[in-house]
């Protein structure tokens, strides 16, 4: 079983990673969920829902298929820095590293999306931070989820747009397959059981 | 503060709860969210999160504002029967009875849709359930959600429409600020924006 890591922060945002966990699941049988966060302590959505990590930082496996930072109220906290070296680690392996809403502004400042097509909330979500790396408007594209040399970003309203991109970048069905799956969920079943008649 | 239940079983859709369960949380400071299990055991998602319920069936208040059924996996087993006691104190106080995918199914083979309107995963989708108490075909809506006395009902894509019509079945907010909400996440950020510029 090849392993995704999802990292969850305190105050993640429920609906980021939801699309994204559930197709692996349902399209293949060769990945494997896996969910990191600080510490093994309790993480709490943002509406409320508790989740138990099944990895701290210091404890989550040295090799991966794939890293994915769900956006959240505590990427601009001292504390998700401790996240760094696993997203070092993602690069490194040359994996598919996806960041939704928060965790792309997370990604940009610390400098991963100066060499790569990228989006995130408004280019201007960069410099909001203190100390940012940012330095690549050129790079930035207004449009839902942009996939740029295995690196994946999307804004906070994006979740099935980010879930479209990670999937093609995963190699996980055929192109037109996961097509299928986004039209499904983005027109809704009564919308497109009518287009595709 | 009100009690919001929201009902997940083993293998629960990963998807069908979270944008209501933050969409209250961020629209209101009136009400809270609570999750209710079968017992007090961790919760899986179908795409491998783990939730740690807040309260058992046995367990769980006797008086709240509204209860949420999220669809998956489990709600076809025998044991999903015991949230039936949970669903009649939610139709004898009259609050807002909303059930998505699985559990749309559910609630229509046991009969509480015998009198409203509502849809489901399809109407046959009532038909394939044993000893299904379901008699109401002429009410079948093929629509994303339906709202009728209370009770809401969506197919398992519709998580966007099941939210916007629990929400307006909660009077959270204006239907103004309620449709906004929902084409924003609908149309998604850089077109909603541009629609609205």
């Amino acid at each position: 079983m090849k392993t995704l890591l999802f990292v969850i922060l305190d105050f993640y945002a429920d609906w980021e990673s939801t699309y994204l966990s559930t197709a692996v699941c349902q399209m293949s049988k060769e990945y494997i969920v896996k969910t990191v966060s600080l510490s093994l302590d309790t993480v709490n959505t943002i509406g409320g829902f508790k989740t138990i990590p099944d990895y701290s930082i210091e404890d989550a496996p040295q090799t991966f298929a794939g890293l994915f930072l769900i956006g959240g109220y505590t990427w601009r906290q001292d504390e998700a820095k401790k996240v760094l070296p696993l997203i070092n680690r993602a690069v490194e392996q040359g994996v598919p590293l996806g960041a939704i809403c928060a965790a792309s502004e997370f990604i940009g400042v610390h400098g991963y999306l100066n060499q790569v097509k990228h989006t995130s909330n408004g280019v201007n979500s960069f410099k909001e931070w203190n100390d940012s790396l940012y330095t690549n408007d050129k790079d930035y594209i207004n449009e839902q989820a942009v996939s740029d040399k295995n690196i994946i970003t999307a804004n906070g309203s994006a979740a099935l747009e980010f879930t479209k991109e990670c999937l093609l970048a995963l190699n996980i069905s055929t192109p037109q397959g996961i097509e299928e799956w986004y039209q499904f969920y983005k027109q809704g079943y009564c919308e497109f059981v009518n287009q595709n008649k």
